[in-house]
């Protein structure tokens, strides 16, 4: 902190002078929004769409890390988003036609709008561009086991309206795709804490040789964090950030949320959320034995494909950079827990 | 960039994997979102007011290094700002008031919104914070001249609408502060530009020597950039952000607005966007021959003033910030600019 005499008050010092990046017409570049849309360019954007003109149109914190924009007009909220790099162009109409999907058949998630003339993906300030939308709702900060009985029953219902979704998509973080991340990071994994890079090749390396490969499969969330689900009071409003989901086991997207949804914030585990959260999902959706006794061993594999993603961005930080990276030490911790279990009883789950 | 094997696709590789800061309950801190408020706070700070409830709160990218919500609930669309550091809460009283003011004077900016008691300032998360009514619009990325004359009718408006206004706040970044930050970037401002330090260093003797005393003053807003100044199609809809206003010469205030609306993005002139602003500005409230003869001074003020704090910002930037300084050279060109005119009627100004 600068001191400095007294004719200039000592609060403005204390950050800097000038709002970061808000001067000229530069990309906003301190917060989760990558490319910034002018007036014009909305307005002749939006000619295609009949959802009104634009009363507000404001960058919001939302999302995987694509620019996304809550976009008042005459007729009710909506969000655009721009997809940036992170999104591969070729994996959305995947991804839109599953929420279109999804929402025609009640799961409370974002459906595209439609284009005047039919399209929902198009180009916005050289991006691929959509505009979904509004969903009502707060995500949880601290979840209680109320939300976790609600997360379950909708993982259920969009398991099951997944399964008449017609387009496929590789899980490219799933068990197959661990190895390549773990080789990119192995020489230098003790950095982050003595002994991690043996720990994480057995694990791994147990975790290929055990991988179920006959298990019930559909189209998954697999980032099913409480940042992606709002509640309007104490009920489930909406389901969002559809783009990690992919084909692979239900129990996985389960296993993903015991991960996400039931440890606290010290990294201990709460039975009484995993209990009612597989209970409300089991009354859904039935699951069969095999999905259940599987569900610690796909929990490592959850915990790490977390830790090595993580790892991985933990590592390959850049100076400067305006991502912070979070610590991978959580999901080392989490994989732990998993491992030392005798089985699914662990997660309360009845007559297992 | 990073290459990678083939089974883990390209585009998941090209920024990080995880999304910055959002997973757990951390402060987002890659946004202008310095504070996190969750759902139960939220709820609870709610109950004093009546707006109805919640149903949607999202952290947007506006204002000051304030952290702003787009608050919506079942009666309509609203601002919370928590006020981070950066803003003395002494002032707060003062900018509170003011907004209140002039809204009910019908200048378009926000009010804020009373709590059943009465009370504009509360705590929220440990931060003074206060809800404040939204309003619509869009702020324009490449302001016309049609942007610059409403912003010269708003701005006499406001200025006409402040004389009523009881309180008082210094600017503490005018001719009286600058010397302060000058003495500490001298030493290392030739980093910069060569000669830049003795540059800085006349000019500021110069105005500090022929600074005016004596011109009509009131409160003025002293930082209306375009991205304060919304227009709902072509109609001025709203100022935003009073967080550098201050009581200071009327003309100062004007003199702000050329800076920040009249220079192209290669730091050219626009003569049009001037003439067409300062006329609007008359229009609405009559300038002294004085206030019209003090105008490339002031510019020249203007100039040196936003100078001075982005050459601080720069030269104390932090590796690792999130906050990304803004180059302090464009002021130079536009000082350079200011300082080489033979008098107002560079500014387009009819019989002046």
């Amino acid at each position: 902190m600068v001191r400095i005499g007294s004719r200039v008050p000592t609060a403005r010092w204390q950050r800097s002078f000038e709002t970061p990046a808000r001067r000229g017409s530069q990309p906003i570049e301190n917060m989760a929004v990558y490319t910034e849309v002018s007036d014009g360019e909305l307005a002749t954007f939006l000619e295609a769409y009949d959802i009104g003109r634009a009363t507000s149109f404001k960058g919001i914190a939302e999302g995987v890390e694509n620019s996304n924009y809550l976009l008042l007009t005459d007729r009710g909220p909506y969000i655009l988003t721009l997809y940036e790099k992170r999104v591969a162009p070729a994996d959305l109409p995947f991804f839109l036609g599953l929420i279109e999907h999804l929402a025609a058949r009640g799961v409370p998630c974002p459906t595209p709008i439609h284009e005047r003339d039919g399209t929902v993906l198009r180009e916005l300030c050289g991006r691929p561009a959509a505009i979904t939308s509004f969903l009502t709702g707060v995500w949880p900060r601290r979840p209680a086991p109320y939300h976790c009985s609600a997360l379950g029953a909708a993982l259920a219902q969009m398991h099951l309206a997944g399964q008449s979704y017609d387009k496929t998509r590789v899980n490219a973080l799933s068990v197959a795709g661990w190895r390549t991340i773990y080789e990119r990071c192995a020489d230098r994994a003790d950095e982050v804490a003595p002994g991690l890079a043996a720990e994480l090749g057995e694990e791994l390396a147990d975790l290929e040789r055990r991988w179920p490969s006959e298990l019930p499969a559909g189209v998954i969330h697999a980032d099913l964090f409480p940042d992606n689900v709002f509640f309007q009071e104490r009920t489930l409003s909406g389901l969002i950030d559809f783009y990690f989901a992919c084909n692979d086991f239900f129990a996985y997207d389960l296993a993903v949320c015991l991960n996400a949804w039931c440890f606290e914030a010290d990294v201990s585990f709460n039975v009484t959320k995993a209990r009612v959260m597989i209970a409300a999902y089991r009354k859904v959706r039935a699951c069969s034995t095999a999905e259940i006794e599987a569900l610690p061993l796909l929990a490592r594999g959850v915990a790490i494909r977390f830790l090595l993603t993580r790892l991985y961005d933990w590592l390959n930080r850049v100076d400067g950079a305006l991502v912070k990276p979070k610590d991978p030490l959580e999901y080392l911790k989490k994989l732990r827990f998993h491992r030392g279990l005798g089985g699914p009883g662990a997660y309360g789950i009845d007559n297992a």
